[in-house]
């Protein structure tokens, strides 16, 4: 069995992570470096019930995409929900590492991953790394699809299949418009309209979106608007980094067992649809006041 | 007629300038402080179709709840898409003013019509403002509910409730789980959940959640969520709104004719269920690798 | 008649607005860019004088040098007078474009216009753009006269050749030093006195100099200071900027209709000479204590 | 003859240093406060002419309005102008004392002095220290005039009675305009307008006005401006603060000889009207195009 | 035995964690609340070998005056000397605890202990703490000696009663000046110099001076200065809070065991005096170059 | 004679201002440019004692390692201790040039004259200036011994070369381990462990070093730090400096005399070595508590 250190060298080429954004917290959060690794789990998440799980499993790593602590903590004690994490995990033998926005910029990264989940073909990134010279790392995909469908159509492949949450696919724009170009980009993407907008892009699908940006993204122009959830968009990345790592594992011979949390960690967990129309709303357009 | 100054004295009166965020920009976005006012147009976002809509119905004046400029412009050049909802106002003597964070504090405020929408009681501010001493006044409201419901209960009720919008509404916890109170908030609440927990809530309601504030939020307590399209969550108070200056209408014999503005400026048109259960998660739990 | 958005493509040839400074704010400040452009009208500043002559002269443009907003509004109601501004020109169809220190730095720019009204030879920029190879582009201008004269003689040159203002010009220094090169910068320069010590120019020519600034220069070298009003020193470059617009005119067969304001918007209006010599500046220089 | 530093401390009681504004550096420059102090001048400008001055008088202090640093310096070597101004005083013995932003909000203060010369009758301060109770203290004055007169006949008025400078006085505004209350500001006023609005008053002499505040106030509202140069706005204050060091000299019997510097250190030396009317300004207002 | 939450809550009364400094980070840095306490170690410094104490000692809580971590870190991992120490005591379950400028401030604090120490009576805080009516808490101590002594004899004194440490104790001052009052600090005190010269106190002492500010503080007053290991001067409150918790203990009958560490964790472990006098000072004080 | 004015363009050329930190404040404080120079005094503090040692000496010019002001003043006045040295360096015609952190990055320089005085061979800077394609300036010097020594014996080797100083030196480290290679830095060096450990030496020694950064180090790596007066490690470029002015006077012929200045500037005066073992530290580890 390889040590925790060789096992995160092999990460670090990967995932390097100078290439993660200035704000970022990419890197192994806890765990002995000379430890012995045989097991590890990959998850969105760092959340406890991710922990559990890999306490459960007898996973000696963990690797999620999103970090434990963004900002710097200066406590870790178990009165917190972070610090429970930590405490279950250093107690039981678990590593935790971080490849976040560098796994982002990657090649192939958790864009690549969302676009195969869908069975778009990327076609470069929607923000080309100015340090690779070969024009494949960067942020966010721009895709083509095999042959063009609608947007009612785009969105039902999204919904069918992405891992499938409580709250569904939303989308915005003409359903009956066609799509050829999808930019995509896993988790919140809402700081990339003006890119794909410059991609000339049919639409553009990725998560969290809220109301000002996504409404003055569609007062801006004709871009329709696909929005997953978070979880969702970024969960193929797990998939593609463990079999990653399993190719590693066979090349070094260290017969690691790798596995890929199934726990949906999107917090919604119900959803309900509006009674439409809406009494308000009604057929007669003539009424106005609302007396 | 009354002059659109007299009018602003009133709406300012309502909704004192002064009481708004730091950071928010409220006020009379165009217009002639000496035009006649007749008809007044109630919405909750300053859109070219809302322009539109004010133009078509020959009203003087279009009071939103956004502001058209929340950052300073240089430019209302009509090659912008607010530049153009510029041009359309002052080409045809349509006033534009704006009622924000001054509404939302005010009592009764955005987030009373939206309690008053999903037939709550609100008991108090949920950030009361220091300078009331009444305590009435201050953004988000405490409510109670006439008799305890099941979150699944009181989210159908929310669906049924609120003006219909497409992406419906999402919530996080045990679906079998009693609310007594809640905590409500019109628009993006995401600032407030150290406040919701303090109230000692059992649900909270707003809108525009994003992946990690509500997963933290679900991580450190169990308050459940129920997320509301943002544009559902404000529209009430454009009817509340609407019926304030009619009485004021009333009591000055100015004889304004209000309007209330029914389409639904929230951006997203359309909602996919996701296919569950999402083949990747597979009944047999011991299946590990994805190989 | 061109459109708007043709003229404007070529003003923004002729004064590329990233040319300007980052605190600046060039470009179209109102009007549709799909109006047709028959009359144009240069001017200083966009104040309710100019913007009534524009009225008036039945423009479809107004060019100014100075922005209307600098710094960002978020309002342009009419109860302000910069909103003024904006609703007589969006109510009469005259949009309003700007350039401002894109045309300082332009070749030729503002201080050439300025040199050729007072009839100097320019021979370089006094701030070079670094971005010019060929070294033409840049703020100020370095000036030989044609001939020496001196300082008296060049400050009454300037009274008799600049726009006629009613503050005159001033001017620091002994007035019978000779004057062989002479710096100049349209508008307020105070910030370029170290470039034109540097320069070894023998006297510098700009506007808006208050005591500080030109007594600190006054004491650190002999460098001979003029000052005239603000708006004297920038009209010229209204002249030469429609002769400018009107050869692109005739190049493209526009047939556009170029005026030039001639409207003194210097906000000073009248000038008094103190007395001299002012009493407690008695004549006899023994007398020290005001007792 | 009382120590430096006793007569610092009776300086300080007129104008107590923690009055100044927080950006201000007052206070003693250079000087040793066990030297005895016979003979003291005032002026406005420590500039090397005036520090001269107090060599070939003899004086052992001199006490400006201006700083002679507001910033830090890390140098005083006398390879700087003002390093040489700090050379000359200390080798010569002369002390160097500020009293700038506190004695501008002193009772009597710097536009008292100014108001005084004017023959204008003090009513209030334009910004009053919210610490003084008596409402004496503050930035500015708010005078009557004994009898209304034309803003022609006022700018006559401070041509003739402030300390003569080659610049002179500028007004802007109708100058047959009644004048009945003046706000007065010794030194750079521009940024106490919307005060001088506030004060309802009918015109507001100060100096140092540059274009865009100048023009952006008479947009604003009909407020006349008066502009004279800044060091004859202050100078009034130099025989009034050594009449007020007399007085305390006679009271503890100090002996102190004053002067009061009469060098106009104004740095403008000479004036030139325009030619009028300017011939671009032609009469024939039909003539648009330059060509 | 107690739960650690009823333990920390006693020790958050003792030392109000709202009462450190806006930049500290005190309170709990790893550990379970629910876990039992039944053994408690103090000491200075959270470094390893102190943390290895405690895991032999079996402690279930380490209380340490300096933070693990002032600033915020986002990893805990093993492979850094913090995150060792981390992982140390979360595997042997001890929790570690801090009490840093909430311990200085207390009454009794640091100082009070450090006071005690040297046998000197503490008479008030040297920076009292504007929120204790009482004027008893603050940073430092102003004490009292029993009866006068040189500076040489109270450099002795410090030598002999503080903890032993390789550095020993570094005096500025005349030998042979009579000390009465003394101002002391635990830890590093040199931002509060000012104060000490304020009390107007013959001696200073604290820890950590360097260069720059005791030169400087030296040159600006006769302020005798006394220099200590940082360490040494914090140890004392060491004992001090054990005998604190003891007596708490007691009270709530908990049985707790504490200890403290004797571990000296100043960093110096040896200390060499300087060959006196050096050769380059030569006994004839007219050779004055070097050659 | 040569000119202050030609002394300083020589000591311009030894140590390029333009090379000192950002945050520096290098060059002459005082001093006039014209002025001749026959007599130049080095030191490394701009102190009184120094100021009166230069006047007694008859020096024209005193040339320092520390800045007076490193940070800006507004007043030189003598009731500061600093304006007292301004006021006696000029009323006696002495010149104050500083040459700081451009000395520690020139070569030789502070550094370089350190390792000289403990007889180690400089190989290369230990942060080497980016703009030296030589690799020989920067900020300290990695050293070789001529052979290997214990810990103890090089501490002792500084002990007795460097200048006596009372404080003496300390050491941090086993005092057996072999010590082959060391880097040095002049002056406050705590800001370079990462550059000392990625260098790969076995001892740092420096100056001025707190508990927290030293006890860090240590704990961080086994890096060995020994721990000088400031003054003493920055003493030796006194001589270095003196003789490389000599070398230029004899070649310019100028026949300047220069002087070091002997006074021990450290602030510490007395050292009192620690009572070992002191008494809480009884050789019973059993004694836990105490009591």
């Amino acid at each position: 069995m390889p040590a925790l250190t060789d096992v995160l060298a092999a990460l670090d080429a990967l995932w390097p992570p100078e290439r993660a954004e200035q704000w970022d917290a990419v890197g192994t959060v806890c765990g002995d470096p000379d430890a012995q690794v045989g097991r590890v789990l990959f998850a969105v998440d760092p959340v406890q019930e991710v922990a559990d799980e890999a306490v459960a499993l007898g996973a000696d790593l963990l690797i999620t995409h999103h970090p434990l602590y963004l900002r710097g903590t200066t406590t870790v004690a178990a009165s917190t929900f972070k610090g429970r994490v930590v405490h279950t995990l250093i107690k039981n033998d678990v590593a935790l590492h971080v490849a976040h926005t560098n796994a982002d910029r990657a090649d192939p990264g958790v864009s690549d991953a969302l676009a195969g989940a869908l069975d778009l073909r990327p076609v470069r990134p929607l923000v080309p790394d100015p340090a690779d010279p070969a024009g494949r790392q960067g942020l966010g995909r721009i895709c083509e699809l095999d042959r063009p469908e609608t947007l009612g159509e785009f969105t039902e492949r999204a919904a069918a299949r992405l891992p499938a949450t409580a709250q569904g696919i939303r989308a915005s724009g003409d359903p009956d418009r066609t799509i050829r170009t999808v930019a995509v980009c896993g988790g919140s993407g809402d700081g990339l309209f003006a890119e794909a907008r410059a991609a000339g892009v049919d639409a553009y699908l990725t998560a969290d979106l809220r109301h000002h940006p996504a409404s003055e993204a569609r007062e801006h122009s004709d871009l329709a608007l696909v929005d997953a959830a978070h979880w969702a968009t970024e969960w193929p990345w797990t998939e593609l980094a463990a079999a990653q790592l399993d190719e590693i594992s066979d090349r070094h011979g260290w017969d690691l067992r790798t596995h890929v949390s199934r726990k949906v960690t999107d917090p919604w967990t119900a959803h309900a649809a509006a009674a439409a129309p809406f009494r308000v709303f009604a057929p007669d357009p003539a009424s106005a006041s609302p007396a």
